[in-house]
């Protein structure tokens, strides 16, 4: 099997002192296996001593990368998904902790792994991810993309809001509650699963909503296509916020519609050969993998 | 618009007092308007009184009535769709109590709604259904449709049962528990909603895995692309039974294999026009359809 | 039966204007009555018009009143509680819209009910109170009381918090999550209900400790014995709020720690006789009350 | 400290391979130690070998024994509770397995924490039992105590049962589900626990009606005091049963009524010095004991 990698982007957690030494290696690493190694520019000031190597920023990354490896965390994959995944630049996570959902290679592996990656011994999988956007008054206030979820919640005064749903335009209901969790597969592991959202498999073309402390009763989280526009209009008299993958967010005020659907981009997420979902649900969510126990 | 509907049969809830004279009232007023008219024969002998008309077997009608309508409850459309669905013969519900998921035409509206419908006027919707079979030494012993749900629980003794699930040929993992749901989407808002499962929306190409009272506390729902295949293999010592929508079963022994695949016949559902499923919610579930309350 | 009400004291919804009517309404009903009526002061200056009667500040009330009547909502009921409780004065509640769990008497039944009241035909109920301070460096810079609920939660950045709870001074567990509702039996039926905590009778001695989506799936909702210290220590570095009764609040720093307690001091709430804590159950969470239905 | 343990029974789970050896190395143990030692009878006889100890009835035992060692697994401690309650022997337990929630000293550490804990050294801990009684036409036809819970739920047919709650002769509400359990504060982290009910620590005064698969979705576990004698009346037409933790059932028909209160009975379990509840869960619920994780 050959392989198309030649220019690599390693982008590493900032601010953390662990970073600096996992990144320099694999890039040198990396670079000894005869490709062309980049460090994103905020990494390399972070970590220090990556003066050997080019610093380049995530546009120019996203517009000439093969491959990017990502050294840190889900919360790091996150955030530089968001940023490349409009050029469909394939990333590698490499966690530094304890495996990750997204970040599924251990420190201590990487090295072989990204050999075998580079050479073309790899699983790709494709994860869909939300495009969301805020309209005031009709227009467009904000937009991003976000991997995991867009999350309207209550704001600075910690009061329950009311919202309208509705889904391709039409009306689905009112609520009162602590907030919504619009997620998508890869994000019904995250923040939806702390408040009993389904899990859905990476495959299903579906979109779920989850409600926070809803008031009623019969609020129930349902999922949706993919194919589907999701209104959430906010209604006087609470302040709210929406939040991005937990990371980036906007105050919402009373009118405000969070308008959330399919990005027409998805993740290319390569794992080792042998890679599989349900494995890595069984270790991250510790289900039962014994034929039998007592 | 045209219709094609030339055929038509009548289908009731067997043993029901109610059943007889609606569906003589719609079977009249069908001929009127110049259409054949056939009551499945089971119904015709149940409600008596019958003899203007064809009696027709579920067999007939499945290769010759054009639409079914269903006069009864939900259960009765569980039971006609499993029956009709291999012939595509597509079904109306009229309900005699309160409005069902499935059928959702009040007894008070029926020749109305259903003059609409045979003039053409109608909204179809496409539910996929379950295929399920059980394997006893890798033969099939059992094998039926279900448009709900197939549901593998605890047998006579009452005693947790501990199973074995795999996707595709692929371990995930082992449970106990008092047993398993897998929905459909159409079923997901029946029995797996009971027991905190997630509601799946009809164009959702999903089947959901709902443990029932599971041992341990990090078993979730789970949903699985409707492409794949789902093995449940009973662990000895205790005995289990398979239900398929409530309305057939199977004793299972240790060992057994019940799998599940989405089938490739789908059930034909005619709503009058204007039907909305989220309407249909809302007023099922009890959602609030009120821009503000207090 | 005789009485010994003979002054009473009138407590109204703030900035409400319905309020108004209905408080002089009752205040001249229960003068007629024979009865020395206050009228709190804000009250007074908020609806204006009440010239005709004192005027009485909460301290007053406390120190002086048989009885308050209490005209708005749940929310100013549990308002109320928390400046009447410590001197033992009974309180009723006059809802002026949807009946509340603890405004149960509607302002159309409002004259009749209080007539029999203040005549001694009541049935009294006695709800204890929660005891909550929050300790920095080990001094209290915080004290209040609550009668529902005292809710840790992630504060402005919307972060999850992390937090060791101790009970009686053994540490339990630590727990990463958006926070922590603790909960009287009274509160049971209020927020925590609305993040699956269980509904406690008023009579059991109990508090309710209510994850709000918890990071890790094992965590549970534990009802501890209302005779435990609960001090739950905000670990670094994510700040946090504090909120008792969704009414006042106080913003926490690492390290702060809030202890809960049963107060000495219990509410008394009068009810009409008849009144039933399951009857108000039913038809606050729409119980089915009908011995069947289909 | 002085100790009273004069005669002790030694009580093994039946038909397991692993007990002989254990019962009679903590038999001979404990002889030594110069205390009477008998074996429970059906233990004897299902272990074998144990002819040089008297072997007693549970009848005897109830009257006689100043101590019951129970080696096995919760089960056997269910089993043995409801034999000797009323005799009010305390009890320990040993587990050959993994621990129990109930049988918390390792089969390792057997004789060393018996050593320590014949010689007075332990912490006695009270939990209360249910008494459970079937009444059919008014006649008592059934009647036992339970240490976890009385379930009452769907027969042989499967089919969702439907039942009316009265609690103290007060109707409560009628409901339709799979069935319903009945816990004690001990039961509350066994079957309970798989229906998301909540968990109440062992010093809480009240009993918690947990409902299986309710087909109404604002059906909610609710605790109710202690005090309190709650009725469970089967409607027509389904068939069901009624467990006893697990281990005692009782079919029911249409009109019977399941009466549960708290016993007047109370289990005595002692355990190691150095005991803790909390520390049990943790372990048992796989919670955080880590100050900080990530």
């Amino acid at each position: 099997m050959s392989t198309n990698f030649r220019t690599l982007a390693l982008i590493g957690k900032y601010q953390s002192p662990d970073v600096a030494e996992s990144v320099l290696t694999i890039a040198r690493f990396l670079r000894e296996r005869g490709l062309l190694v980049w460090i994103e520019q905020g990494t390399a000031s972070s970590i220090g001593g990556a003066a050997d190597f080019a610093a380049a920023s995530y546009e120019c990354i996203a517009a000439e990368a093969d491959l990017a490896v990502v050294v840190g965390g889900d919360g790091t994959m996150l955030n530089t998904a968001r940023r490349l995944v409009e050029h469909a630049v394939p990333l590698v996570g490499i966690n530094l902790g304890r495996l990750g959902f997204l970040t599924d290679i251990a420190r201590s592996d990487a090295l072989a792994r990204l050999d075998e990656i580079v050479a073309g011994r790899y699983t790709e999988e494709v994860r869909f991810m939300l495009d969301a956007e805020v309209l005031r008054g009709g227009v467009r206030v904000f937009h991003t993309l976000a991997l995991n979820d867009v999350v309207v919640n209550k704001g600075e005064l910690g009061r329950m809001i009311e919202f309208e749903l509705s889904v391709d335009g039409e009306f689905v209901y009112t609520q009162r509650s602590d907030g919504m969790i619009v997620s998508s597969p890869t994000g019904s592991t995250a923040y939806a699963l702390s408040s009993n959202g389904p899990i859905l498999h990476p495959s299903v073309g579906g979109i779920a909503l989850v409600p926070l402390c809803p008031h009623a009763l019969t609020a129930r989280p349902i999922t949706l296509p993919d194919s589907c526009r999701i209104d959430i209009v906010l209604l006087p008299p609470q302040d709210a916020r929406v939040h991005f993958d937990g990371q980036a967010r906007f105050d919402l005020r009373a009118g405000d519609c969070v308008r959330v659907s399919r990005s027409p981009h998805s993740l290319r997420l390569l794992h080792p050969e042998g890679y599989s979902y349900f494995a890595m649900l069984r270790e991250k969510l510790h289900w039962s993998a014994e034929p039998r126990h007592d």
